[in-house]
């Protein structure tokens, strides 16, 4: 769907690792809506590839940054602002990993080394992200920052491990800086609640592929997928939403507000 | 803001009372996006005429219709399907009213044949609307019904009185009635818990002035206008948000996750 | 278990139904406590006759009343005050009843006579007898007054059709008259959100059995049961509580935060 | 008030700090309802003295250990199993410290190596205490493990700086592990989210005397202390709320549930 609904506007998109992620389905869908990008990854995602092609397609640079790096999120945003020949209007934040999920530590068995790196990527790399840009004051007024979260900030996903409590920290963050970030900049600070979506990164997740279908058939509308999430970010930082902030928002066919759907029912009446 | 999102769709808007009306700025709102609209509102409330001015503008039929009951829903759904030559793409519920609150009765002082007339104009109306939609099949797959709600439901303003009940009641509705028309017609349904708002049918609350000024000062973004709900709501009728359903949605600035701000404890710290 | 956390105590019991009831629980548990209770219920379930042999175990007189009554309700606060020879300490509300249901009507197709009785009993009710405490200065300061909700007030169960709604009324009576109770008369006022428990009132709900299942599957302590509650209750209505207020208290093993359980997955992994 | 409530229980308080801690109330109420307690604290905590006199009165040991290294964790658990005979039934977890806080680093401006440390101290180590305890075994079933919290994790006090962001992760880490330990040591994990409190650890957060008059002038009940906090949580070690697990309990006077009070909208009408 393209309505050219982000004429004019220019942002930072984290974490298009491929034509799966969430981020590069977001990345097209602000283009497409006349939206220009600057595409970054960490370098050791970079190597990948893939992103280039993405780049190519949308007109958009690419910066590699090790979002847990002030120096690089500081080169980043200069080299973007530059770039653009303007501040910025909306940031993606779709970071997450778990070394323990990788290694498959239990929950009850964490190692903090890797606890300590996982909450580093996945939550504190959006405060460094929104520290920097609001020292540098380099967010336009009415701007809009989007992180992707999980409910498994909410309740408990057994598989899900550390990225849990990651998820919870980093909705935490978006209400605590979205508050000085509204106050003082007039900008919006948000986190998409999403679907469990089969992006290359959630594939470290175990049990996907029994947990997706049990979402998609407890969620009145299915799941919502890669594309789905775009088309609501691309609201998010359009005009349109210009008071919503320090929310978290369901993005999530309603998974988030159904006890129990008919169909998982039927399974427990035919045990 | 125009972008041409809701093109080739059509609607029922309940409520344009006057040009402060949310219900009001949101016809002019999709009418500017390209849809079509069919307004309606209480025989009684019609009277007040200026619905006409806004009628000729967006070129909107009105046809009255009490929303509590069965058979003028049923004909404002029929002669609407048949204005358009179509099923219905969006719907906007904005009714609610107390007799209590407009009587002076205090919450421990309740009237039950007025608190029941309440709850019917302001939360089964919504329900009747959607078993007529549903009963009827006049829903188009993919559309979207919003109605209006407010943050008493979740916690206590005193002065709000049994609307607070009322607007719990209209979100346990939308959440009951959303899973059904998810699954089964695939249509959305969601409430916007709008900032307060100073519309004519607000000015029945006590103190309203002292708390728009709290809750401005407490928003980090400031309390969100009637055309910013209007906006909102344009892309809650849009294709960009297919997968949101069962969700009661913040439109407030930010009030509804801050504890409270800095102008408030300065005010605290004065005394 | 018995602590005489409520020597001294005195208060008023509705909806002892039978031996499995929540509110027979209770009133067992109050007395073993060192409470003093007055039993009521409505005139039509009294004929049940099983309460007057609670009545003589627990030595509590039995007061019939319709709580959609303020007459009835009257009648009941003022004899159980002359009966204890003082003001009230603690009342327990476990009412609910959906002719809907009963009748089994869907959600989808709900007949509004019945809806508005259902509403009445189970939720209104709560207000009425709220109000009448409230006008008569019959609370104790310090007193506790508890109803029993259920998770459907938040998300969707299909089969609890109004009910769920009617919930949602009560959480927010709770909270909108708990204020008024809490500032004027230093009464709390709280809801329990329950487990699914197999009382006689619950076997109208459809598919409980299956429900039932599911829940002591996804509850990580597995289902509260009906004595579960009444030793919360005991907690709730003694003064190690006296400053929880306007909440609504799950009392569920844990089921109101789990996603998705292991158990449960495992199903799905296996299909 | 004493019933005997923890007859035969022993378990583990951190955090008793001097006679205004939470902690402190909570060990000499757990004496009084006939527990047996074991007092710890960081070293560097314990110089203060105090905590001495407390473990006379109440017959309790004093174990030093720094709550973030396992090793002091695995030892103080040994300790204390062995003087108690037995295995453990109840743990208080009262930890938080925020090096920014203590600084006066602003949000927007953190040190992210203070960060850290504060995460470590206040949250992580929640994370730590139930690992080692897990994998020990050393919890009694239906045991109980409570952290103390606050409303910040849910919505922004801008002076709570990242204590917040700390708070919502110890949330999580209690839904995430409390999972764990339900499912398969039958021990409930649950959170308290207290009214500000003028404790000695509470007054490095800025304007916290401003803040403690809103908060009282907003709940119903008023603030609830440090010894309405301690009677709480005897109720949640005990048998009555057995079922009770994975929440997020507020003692709070109600202030969670008050969107405004006449009290403050009073200020506000006469500005």
């Amino acid at each position: 769907m393209s309505y050219k609904l982000l004429e004019g506007k220019k942002g930072i998109i984290f974490g298009a690792l491929d034509s799966k992620s969430i981020a590069w389905k977001t990345a097209e869908s602000v283009y497409e809506n006349g939206g220009q990008v600057v595409l970054t990854n960490a370098p050791i995602a970079m190597r990948m590839g893939a992103i280039n092609e993405l780049g190519e397609k949308i007109n958009a640079p690419i910066i590699p940054a090790d979002a847990t790096s002030i120096d690089d999120l500081n080169e980043l945003i200069s080299k973007s602002e530059a770039h653009f020949g303007d501040k910025i209007d909306f940031v993606l934040h779709s970071i997450g990993m778990s070394v323990n999920v990788r290694k498959g530590k239990h929950y009850t068995d964490l190692n903090y080394d890797w606890l300590q790196k996982g909450w580093d990527v996945s939550a504190v790399s959006f405060h460094k992200l929104m520290q920097t840009l609001y020292k540098n004051d380099s967010m336009k007024e009415g701007g809009s920052i989007v992180a992707l979260s999980y409910i498994a900030a909410q309740r408990t996903f057994p598989n899900y491990n550390d990225m849990a409590d990651n998820k919870a920290y980093l909705e935490s963050i978006a209400r605590s800086f979205g508050y000085f970030f509204g106050k003082n900049k007039k900008v919006r600070v948000n986190t998409i609640s999403q679907s469990p979506t089969p992006t290359t990164a959630g594939q470290g997740v175990k049990g996907l592929d029994a947990f997706l279908e049990y979402a998609e058939k407890t969620s009145p509308l299915g799941n919502a997928t890669a594309k789905d999430c775009a088309d609501y970010i691309v609201a998010l930082f359009s005009d349109l939403t210009r008071k919503i902030t320090l929310q978290n928002l369901y993005n999530d066919g309603g998974f988030s507000n159904v006890g129990i759907s008919e169909e998982v029912m039927e399974y427990f009446n035919n045990l």
